[in-house]
């Protein structure tokens, strides 16, 4: 049970659904960074369940406590730790199949290799746990933002089949994102999204897509090859979020049907700093940010619970009907735009520090 | 330059393209582990250059020897070192562009990240690093295969839009693969990609497409939530490859654009095990293993030389003409099918030994 | 400020002596132990301010809440957090000498290194940091138990000049360790220590020595060479703790006074195992556990903090005189048994978890 | 077998005593530094086998190789491989105790642990291991004093109860360290120490004793509260020597007789800086450095390989007689100066980029 993420900007996150209480220590965070529990709770809020009408019910305010590392509204370079109770569970909707095994979900894995589970929600593969890695992600994304001005950004680009037109990388912003539920930069395609979504709800089913992310402003020569690729790291990010089944970076899957010749990336003199014309990289070359903006899209599954009935066996190996209950999402999408974002905000931070120890470590 | 991967079974690799030697160090394997060194060059041959004729014409021999760590055949539990001379090092190929950018490789970020480069040939950024990680992962396939009667086989699936028929992945056989120089376990579809490589060797291109990858004879239980789930430090594991970018497991992107009612894999009593009727799980639930065959499916981009003349900038930042020589792919497929097969016994078994610490470390 | 420590059996503290809380994350412990708050609230208990007239007067409960990990009595394999509230901090006890550098403290060093400082009370340099690494342990003390029988005890060697004789290692108990409140295992030599500490403290002075350790009913086979010997880990582990200043294994510096044919070990045949006639070794050769008793000794420098005036500087660099406030021990002896028994039993854990994945990861 | 060191500035060594080859990767050295396999040598020539009469008289060159990471001799920031042959291995030499457990040796150990031992020589627990050590340590160190004029020096403090007066640590020289075999910077005092260990030498025993180590120029701010204090991974670093069997730091077990008020080291403005009138502290205050030099003993005991028949057991538990053959130290102390220094080093050199991160990565 490896809890623990990062290098230099460390963080380890702990808690089951349905158990006291979830969070995170960061460990590793340079000092005298401005930081208020406002701006944790900001992201957290855009994770929260009960956000809208198309995520789950549950009515977590989430609400984040700051017990360590922070004095006078300044990092003190110590683990700061980070918890948020919960509140909403009610873990009785569970006792129902708590020896039954849900499809394509983890209760038969925890169960072969733990011997127990808390059979009360997921336990650790729920997406509670994130909640961790995004108060730990606004922190990251506080320290980037101060020293470059950099921005993460994260949309729907695609529900099911409907696919939203692919925004200019360096314009999307924010407020295009959030001016829906679905968070979608494009409001027509958001709309039909939406639709989607409570249709699908409607039915008691689920539906999945995905993501695209953009960080733009970031310095050059982040990233650690061989094996700390900055790919790589946020590959491994992006993967361990649940229901993630796919990773691509700049021009990804699409960028394997062209020949070198069309997929290479042109190097010019842009005035200012030496850029490419096209940015099939990803911002990323030889695992070494290049300063075009970073660009990677993750897809999620659709959600595994349903409210359908399905075959499955029990602990005993019997052969049994489930019929699940509880609060869930019809659609992961909108809630893992956070969850990219923060993942994202801490690979780089991580680097960003890596990156001082190389450079500051040389001789000039 | 972080050149170490895994934390119980951990490789370092070390070593330039074109300098003195490229090579290893395994330290965790555990001991009395048989081993011979015929075991490993059989690996490296088949990631050697200069083996068909479309590969590179670069003619390395990449003969292994075993510096440490084995002693009368079987391993000590002690680091094993491993070491394979450059012999047909041209690094004067490289003399005319040595201030220039080749688009879309790692000249140009290396340079700015560390301010000094060997300019011969692609330094850690060229696919020799990766006779380590093939090395390593000879001893990690063995290790598994003794245990398990572990598989791990990979396939072209793809060659830019020839796509081979999927095959059966408790099935395909490494006769079928190894029976042509693309690897592709499809006859009658490799013909075709060689055709097309051939082709586009011969105007000086280059061409991506996909690789497949299945591990079969694997326990339950391997991976270890939150972040180094299975698919995660895979995930990582491929995109840490040069000129990959993307990573499928199980439905990978297909599976996105289902429902969850679709997508589901349903539990059932095998007789012997649990098991499920569909793998679009790809053999990993919550991030471990379900004994399941693993299946994962990694892309390629175009290999970034082509000879063909390319708009470039130069280290003074001036606008200059790059017409490339050395010896190079025009397709990286073949090769990588060694690499990803060996990423995933690194993979794996590192997560066998992790998960045996939390097995007998439990009480019974 | 890498607050994380251990391997496999990994411990993350946090908090501030004067924060809102302190606390640690226990990731990697084993699934399906049995552990009760109470069983770690009787650790923290002796380690506890205020529990006898030759501690610090500061009233702190330091009661334990477990977050996370435990379910129904039993460790989940998931991260168990544990947090314990700051109560009777007085921050204001520090204004006075909020800017000026203790002497022998890390206000100074703290200041220079992160530019920010928490000077409400030590920080993370204070002894509170302990209070999650002993809360850990105590989880590392029943794991090692249920196993083994592992008994880890420490006591009291030596108040400055004031030493005890030297017990049995195999015999020497808890119960008289604990029959006084300095925690010497000799009752007579107790008494002249707690004579000697009520001393000083009444001239506000304060006072060393040496606390000696034993770990009993171990495994053979522990350690982790070259760099993890287990010898080289317990020292790093001790030498972490405040205020300590040397560390000793086996025969220690006495041992450097031998000759060869003094101080080797000689073994024999005990009918069940292979001894050693004597254990100037302390229990591990090579870095390996080999089943004698491990037998350490850690020295602790007098505390810092004196009630006396001092010469010192302020943050501006004027040289200014210091009179301390605030509650402090005259000796940290009797709080530091808990403190190196704590440390023991996370480095043999920890080790042990790691040679479960070596000897169950080889073929037999 | 975890051999490998360091956070940043990591090492990994390999290699047993006789097999083919040893020696080290450096991984994560910055790039840029000029670094000559001549100034690697010089360290290796100090720590050679047969270098005097009081040595063993194994005749090994230790001729080391660059393999990688160093171009046109300046570092790339890329790998660093060195590899030393073992050139007069004479493996018979144990063949008539391959199965005998050598006292206070870590035969019985490695066979307990590994089950299965290269019973030539030490294998992993031998000496011969420093090697890949030193070569990197000779790396940190050039970093070190190429950014601060960072002076590394050890000395022979103590033979058996032989003891050289303390010099001044901000004084005591190379030069006067290096004008005699024993490494004493006292010439009268090495004499006496010269002669017994001769003496000892010539009865077949060996004698142990205590080396003295000041590192000075260095940074303020080196060290990583809480578990990774300087003085932590400094003890960690030594007692992963072969043989060692006590560290102190600054005042050591000395400073633990005496009282707070004695013990204190009191600030001062020097002009420049601020520093302590005493440095009982050793440099080191809460972990972090505090500018003034860094002290630090450690104890060695008696070499473990006498020349007389003693008691012991043979693998298959049976008491046998062993008398030893082959070439060995009488006393260890001479060879480890370059040891010690090596460790102190790489473990300064890791907290320089450690704290290079940090500083770098906070807002001004």
């Amino acid at each position: 049970m490896s809890s623990t993420f990062g290098t230099l900007f460390r963080i380890s996150t702990f808690g089951e659904s349905h158990g006291g209480a979830v969070g995170v220590v960061v460990d590793g965070c340079p000092p005298r960074l401005e930081i208020s529990v406002e701006e944790i709770q900001a992201e957290l809020d855009r994770r929260r369940p009960g956000q809208s009408q198309i995520t789950t019910a549950r009515a977590e305010p989430d609400t984040a406590e700051i017990l360590s590392g922070v004095f006078e509204g300044r990092t003190l370079g110590t683990p700061i730790a980070i918890v948020v109770r919960n509140k909403d569970a009610r873990g009785s909707d569970y006792e129902p199949f708590k020896d039954k095994y849900r499809p394509s979900h983890a209760d038969f894995t925890y169960d072969a290799k733990y011997g127990i589970r808390n059979w009360r929600g997921g336990g650790r593969s729920s997406a509670r746990e994130t909640i961790g890695r995004v108060a730990a992600g606004a922190i990251a994304r506080k320290l980037l933002a101060k020293h470059f001005g950099t921005e993460i950004l994260s949309w729907v680009s695609r529900v099911a089949d409907i696919s939203a037109p692919q925004p200019d990388p360096l314009k999307v912003s924010r407020e295009e994102i959030e001016a829906n539920i679905v968070r979608c930069h494009d409001a027509a395609t958001a709309e039909r999204m939406i639709d989607l979504i409570k249709s699908i709800k409607s039915k008691g089913d689920s539906v999945g897509g995905t993501v695209d992310i953009v960080a733009r402003n970031l310095p050059t020569g982040l990233g650690e090859p061989v094996f700390d690729k900055l790919e790589a790291d946020l590959a491994k990010a992006m993967m361990s979020l649940p229901a993630s089944k796919s990773f691509e970076v700049g021009s990804g899957l699409e960028g394997t049907y062209l020949k070198g010749s069309e997929h290479n990336d042109l190097y010019y003199n842009t005035g200012e700093r030496i850029g490419t014309r096209t940015n099939r990289s990803g911002g990323i070359q030889g695992g070494i940010s290049n300063s075009e903006p970073i660009t990677m899209r993750v897809g999620f599954k659709p959600v595994a619970t349903i409210l359908m009935p399905q075959q499955t066996v029990n602990q005993a190996g019997e052969e049994v009907e489930l019929m699940p209950r509880g609060r869930h999402d019809p659609c992961v999408l909108p809630r893992a735009v956070p969850m990219v974002e923060a993942m994202t905000a801490l690979v780089l931070a991580d680097h960003f520090l890596r990156q001082q120890a190389m450079t500051h470590g040389a001789i000039d």
